[in-house]
């Protein structure tokens, strides 16, 4: 079967406005907030609603493909072969339960593990961030949105996770202090965006694939590379440690990595 | 001489307006872009040019008056007697160098060391932070805010700065540990917006006498607490190890400072 990329897009921009208008409209109420693993690795009813919400829309959408979701309420997935999509309701559900803001609704779609289209959702400044090889570009709602510069790492900020730079996990802090400064916004999406938008030249964290695969298709549409801190692919069922950087910053990342260097 | 304090909040809004304005027309050219102290301590021609049109904008509205500019354009103050005047031209100059966003403008007036009024401009959102004793109470542009609640540490967010966080300054990590996590925005003008708006219960830096004299004022008259790490008031001539925390993290902060708690 051939898709309608063009259709399917429009289809999905509106899923996407539907779930930001009922996420809006269920924030006015008080939040049911459970922790998962711990006090700082927070699920609302509001994550939980919304997947429910996006995943019957993509069934609606796509019956034919496999869906991966955070809160597990897709399918169990043993490989990316065939289309799948890839569902975060809310990241950086901390920010949305502390700050009411900063937070994302992302979906990526795959084609036997190849990125075909993303979408990243600030929504609290209402910016679709959407595009991929399918539509040839990145747009920010209706502007499309040009690469940003490819900045060596000494010439720019870098978005870092709280505990890998306490830790010092990978040489963070020798990679921080290598750069003009770190900064931490605690949504894997929000980052991305800074990074597409050229406010910082990349992001390191640890990261789930509803974290980083809408991220990763509009950032590699962008020319922004997305790998392991070892510069190898992102295994797409599992954690990763994520580097995203332009291509100079990547490369100045992987020589602190392979140089070893600590501060 | 009694002043017209809504008189003087009308003539200081008006100037800020300007001020931004011709930020806003500066960013279009090339930015001239000068070390302080050395790569990561910058600054521009705007911030320079801002701060002498500020103060020109101030000898005019209050010539009476002393000023204390962070370019060095102001008086060079021995003391805090009589009316004070203490300008950041731009706040988060490398925010602004590398973002061009998430900086302000910041001006604070005190009377014989205690603070009347404070200015906190968010330029590109263009949302003016602006209130204190003088106006009793704090406005964004025209909406008049409510305090902040009084969240514990475990409660909510804290805004940081990033040596600190590295170097483990004054128990960093360990208040970290003990909050629900940790943020980097890069301006105390953003930083202290955040912790006004909810958004962050506190902010932890080394911070010079324009980096907190606007938003120790706003943060005071909305019950949030400003002082040094250990609980004492801030120095207005010198640098501080800056606490801002809402009156039951302060508690928590200052007694992790007591125990001597490390991670």
């Amino acid at each position: 079967m051939s898709l309608d990329w063009q259709q399917l897009n429009q289809e999905v921009t509106a899923l996407l406005k539907e779930a930001r208008q009922r996420v809006l409209e269920k924030m006015q109420a008080p939040l049911t907030v459970d922790e998962k693993t711990g006090r700082k690795d927070l699920v609302t009813n509001v994550d939980k609603g919304n997947e429910q919400f996006l995943i019957t829309g993509i069934r609606r959408i796509d019956p034919e493909a496999k869906v991966l979701g955070e809160e597990g309420f897709g399918d169990h997935l043993t490989d990316v072969k065939g289309r799948v999509w890839i569902v975060d309701p809310i990241d950086g559900t901390m920010n949305f339960v502390k700050q009411q803001d900063n937070f994302a609704i992302m979906i990526g779609i795959y084609q036997d593990g190849v990125g075909q289209l993303g979408y990243v959702y600030d929504v609290m400044n209402d910016a679709l961030y959407h595009g991929g090889p399918q539509l040839d570009g990145v747009w920010a709602n209706q502007e499309l949105i040009a690469a940003p510069a490819n900045l060596a790492l000494r010439d720019g900020l870098i978005g870092a996770s709280g505990p890998l730079v306490i830790h010092d996990v990978a040489h963070m802090q020798a990679i921080i202090h290598a750069s003009a400064g770190m900064r931490i916004y605690g949504s894997a999406g929000i980052e991305m965006i800074n990074v597409m938008r050229g406010k910082t030249l990349g992001y390191i964290s640890h990261l789930k694939p509803w974290d980083f695969a809408a991220g990763q298709v509009l950032l590699n549409t962008l020319g922004v590379r997305v790998s392991t801190i070892d510069g190898q692919p992102l295994n797409m069922l599992s954690s990763n440690l994520v580097l995203v950087a332009t291509e100079k910053a990547q490369r100045d990342i992987l020589q602190i990595e392979e140089d070893d260097v600590s501060l």
